[in-house]
């Protein structure tokens, strides 16, 4: 069973968490399971990542955060991700495409049609078969990633944390118009509560999902 | 007078070399002169170079590499080369985006259509005024280069200079397929004989073409 599952959200949302969870959950039952994360996944993609988050880089201009954002994309699917799907994974992302246009178009206003034109290049065309859009309010976002900030000095991944509170607001819109817009593949969870009641929200949709799929 | 002029060919060439003492020529008969390279030219853009040079990296897909080079491009061409474009200076840059067509796709022989589309959108559509294509014989180039890597160790860089002599035929058939589609804008300079020969063939041109200009 090939699956290429993502996991999406604004900053806080619990999105790495519940990941880390679901994929336990799914090895327990059997499944072969990948985990990986965007940016990064792969050691030049990584590379790429420290370079995207560094709070350092403000003067990256857009259309360059764009473009490395796509070339790591590109190494990581054809090294990580097609591979494994190859071999009848289970391929869990922390981020994938619909992060860019949430964050890149939607938020920071770049073409949309331009960003969907990189995103299939960089991909080859591979897509989620499921993704879920882990939602909640900004406000309960960005106190969670700051506690976390706190918690365990990843200071330095701090870039996007760091931007205004109207910017969180428009990467949630941006997430709610790509669930809109394909509501089959992007579900919405509802991400307030605890870790445990949203790992059986999820759980529950996709245990449907993969009963369908066998 | 602001004019962006760039400097391609084979590895061993002689570009760089010709490119400074060019700049060196023009500042001395008063122009306000940048130069620059790619990749690189900027911070960010280095640091992209870095990552694209490093022989270790062999693992790099092709699609990784064009979008890295596209990044370090659109960073390059907003930071640095429109800048000082909009100050009137005569802008002189090693290599631009004809060397991904050549190196990339008439080498690599990726896609040419989905180049020129990423060259187009990282540099929002500027191109040189005038190139300088210093062509000389494979095997003349592939000496020099390996005697200038003798020279002064740069042997971290010598990822593309490991390629065999057939890909770097390809490169120079690219370069010659560039030249005979936009002849005007792409000179093709005989890079043979000494240093202060070819110095010589290129101000004769460049000067003239300063003159049209003026």
């Amino acid at each position: 069973m090939a699956l290429f599952i993502t996991f999406e959200g604004i900053e806080g949302c619990g999105k790495s968490t519940q990941l880390c969870l679901v994929a336990e959950q799914l090895r327990q039952q059997g499944y072969g399971v990948l985990t990986t994360r965007e940016p990064g996944g792969c050691a030049i993609a990584e590379q790429i990542r420290a370079l995207l988050l560094h709070p350092d880089h403000d003067i990256l201009v857009p259309k360059a955060e764009l473009l490395l954002y796509a070339a790591a994309r590109a190494q990581h699917v054809e090294q990580i991700i097609r591979p494994a799907l190859q071999q009848g994974q289970l391929v869990l992302c922390d981020r994938f495409c619909d992060a860019t246009l949430a964050y890149q178009g939607y938020a920071r206003q770049l073409e949309i049609a331009a960003i969907e034109h990189l995103n299939h290049y960089a991909c080859s065309g591979l897509q989620p078969d499921l993704t879920f859009w882990l939602d909640l309010p900004v406000h309960i976002g960005l106190q969670r990633a700051r506690q976390r900030n706190e918690d365990d000095a990843l200071q330095h991944e701090q870039r996007f944390e760091q931007q205004d509170r109207q910017f969180h607001e428009q990467v949630r819109q941006g997430y709610l118009q790509l669930h809109q817009q394909q509501p089959e593949r992007i579900l919405r969870i509802d991400a307030t509560g605890t870790v445990a009641e949203v790992t059986k929200r999820i759980a529950t949709l996709l245990t449907s999902r993969l009963h369908a799929a066998s």
